[in-house]
């Protein structure tokens, strides 16, 4: 039997799914930060076919054949049969996984990145700028920018910026330009230094920074990677080749888990599968956003309407959140270090359609080690929390004999998160505990939509 | 027109090219390093099947089952044609490249970690002792090991130890032990440390240690990565696969580029090409090695025997040299950085097979960056060496109009060498002069054979 199940280019898809279109209750809407009244993405600040993704409820959007292009340096990405790691459990599960680590970036952002800069560019936008924070986003916008030959911008945190050097590096390589934040170069950036010069900064700040520059500067555009729903759209493109490996060889997902952080790879990875359960097929999917505990925004926050950012200046959505105020312990796992939740995962997961569960950093540790001990990729930090869930019911259904088919997403490789390892092997990795208190002072400051 | 040329894992190669069965002229005997009488490799160092095949002159050599099962993990590798890097060269020349980066170490070193663990296992060996200088071979020899239930021991060239802490995190992962060389484990490392506590260390340095660990310990053997006649056999997995591949799209190369430090990467990718001209077909294929201008053993050494290891513990073997003694100046292509090369690709190039070029680092960055650029991947500062000579020669084409058809094998990324991109954008990048002075003291300490 093949370790690998392979799809040819041709057979990669080429179209993306839109859940919306099979969402048994529509979304609640995206208000204004201000006035509270139902509202686009600022115009301003977002290419106008991404708008128009954002709110479609059609079933199928087509990918560009630009886009296609550029994908097919790395796509379709194989899906592995985790053979070596079933034997070494002694599980009857069969286990799956899809590797998105073979990106030139490493990982699953530049499936959205690549559209994201291509929509951009056709509507003559010429610079796009975006905050990162351990650097996943900013490089794969860094590459999808070079290979549409715009500009980009990169506000990283500071604290990142100077911890991560290699990752600003890779950035570099594509020639987007990195300043680390806070910065002189945005007024917000400015005010937050003249308080305090030696700010490590924040992901909230950054995008502040990131949008305002975006907003004085001409043909410049603002770009997320993670949370919105035309992200999540594009990211569907994982999902939808992993079914068609599933078709080849007549199988099927019993469970299905990733990581989540904003939600954007673990829903690309899902919803086309979760697509059959809202239409009443595949009733017993089982779903699971694995979270880390330090960080448990659907185990543990609120479904209210709150601010994604910290300056309040984006639209205001219903989501899952840790209130917009939290700032959450230094994990490794940078990628999951966000108060939030994408909308369309807060709202499947709090209508019943999939489920969470929070982990602890060293569990999530042992379990990669066992991964890369066996299967021999290094994974990140954030990927190694859907590794410890896919590796603990493949325990459970050696206890009970079922023969379950478990299916997780690889989202990326570990190459630039070797001093978290390092920490791991010196037994000085620290499980933060919940921080009960900070929550609930930052669960007070929601906005009071009536 | 598909990016990738693709093999399914039923496609891979079972067997391994000798193009030792091949070659107009046997190889000079390989001589013992005291009584320079012909000998095999120490037995009590090396694998008896290794020793075998180190000799043999069957045409093919069946890769064991157990192998096959791992190189399935990434192998077959993916061709690529470089469509975007050709139109950026407005160039009527057709490039492609076998992409090796996908092995979970990240280059094409675990072709022969695996079999070389595979064969110690099945003869009983419990323990594997190497040196590695930037990382490449001792991370891919500690996956190796681990996923054969081996103990690693690696001798890591201090200098590097220090500045590269990653790869040594990498080689942690996968269970090895890792030690700075010179270290107090061996007697050779302890004489050093005497002389000098803040030694640096060097390659040569560390094979002693790493031999010497292998002599004096039960149950262990020691590995080499490159230069040695079953190195070689076990790379040519990559060129038979890209053969398969060519045949699938009815094409064959014009000339085949790679870059060359002990020379088995490139080695495996030409030898399937190259039996076809020693056969007398393909009499115009150009096989083209590409070295650094800094270690040019290829275009400036000499076609002597000497020593492969700096204490002489070694069989010596005829080769192009610039001699043992030779420390080459510190490029960032760290694997190129030997002063000797590979008898059979020496020989074959003696004899004009194949031909070299010596390239600077400046030019040769320049070029990696276009790649990145275009084509997407980081790639290592070795493997630059390759896309510079590539790049020349489809520029060549373009004032010629020549529709050639080029191969290079892109042996790994560079995910780890980052540093080393941040120097060529600050500006610093050094270009070594070649060390005549040097090189010429160093070749009159070349052993005396009558």
């Amino acid at each position: 039997m093949d370790r690998k199940i392979l799809l040819t280019e041709d057979e990669m898809p080429k179209r993306w799914y839109n859940i919306q279109a099979d969402m048994p209750e529509p979304l609640d809407p995206m208000l204004h930060p201000e006035t509270y009244k139902p509202t686009q993405l600022p115009p301003f600040l977002f290419s106008s076919e991404l708008n128009r993704q954002e709110f479609s409820t059609d079933r199928w959007i087509d990918i560009p054949e630009e886009v296609l292009e550029i994908y097919r340096i790395w796509r379709p990405t194989p899906l592995y049969r985790a053979t070596r790691l079933e034997a070494a459990l002694k599980t009857p599960a069969k286990i799956y996984y899809k590797w998105e680590g073979v990106s030139p970036p490493g990982s699953h952002k530049p499936n959205t990145a690549i559209p994201q800069a291509y929509y951009n560019m056709k509507e003559g936008i010429e610079r796009l700028t975006t905050e990162t924070g351990a650097g996943q986003w900013g490089s794969s916008l860094a590459f999808a920018t070079k290979l549409f030959d715009l500009e980009c911008m990169i506000y990283m945190v500071r604290v990142s910026y100077e911890q991560k050097p290699y990752r600003k590096s890779l950035m570099h390589a594509w020639g987007a330009e990195v300043v680390p934040s806070p910065s002189n170069r945005t007024k917000t950036g400015q005010a937050f230094l003249e308080k305090d010069p030696d700010s490590p900064g924040s992901l909230g700040l950054a995008i502040s920074e990131a949008v305002e520059d975006a907003a004085v500067n001409d043909n410049s555009h603002y770009t997320l990677g993670s949370v919105l729903n035309h992200v999540l759209l594009h990211q569907t493109i994982t999902g939808l080749e992993t079914k068609k490996q599933f078709e080849k060889i007549d199988a099927y997902p019993d469970a299905i888990y990733g990581c989540v952080g904003g939600g954007s790879n673990f829903s690309g990875a899902a919803f086309p599968f979760l697509g059959d359960k809202l239409k009443g097929d595949r009733k017993d999917l089982d779903v699971v956003s694995c979270e880390p505990a330090a960080c448990p925004t659907l185990t543990k926050g609120l479904y209210e309407y709150d601010f994604g950012d910290v300056a309040g200046l984006a639209p205001i959505a219903r989501m899952y959140t840790l209130g917009h105020d939290f700032i959450p312990p230094k994990i490794h796992a940078g990628g999951l270090r966000y108060h939030g939740d994408a909308p369309i995962l807060s709202k499947l997961t709090h209508d019943g359609y999939m489920r969470a569960e929070a982990y602890h950093q060293t569990d999530v540790f042992d379990a990669v080690i066992r991964f890369a001990q066996t299967e021999g990729f290094i994974l990140a930090p954030e990927t190694a929390h859907a590794v410890k869930a896919v590796i603990d019911e493949a325990l459970r259904c050696r206890e009970t004999g079922e023969e379950k088919t478990l299916l997780f997403l690889n989202s990326g490789h570990g190459h630039f998160d070797l001093a978290a390892y390092d920490t791991y092997f010196e037994g000085k990795l620290v499980d933060y505990e919940y921080p009960t208190e900070l929550v609930k002072r930052s669960l007070e400051n929601l906005p009071k939509i009536k």
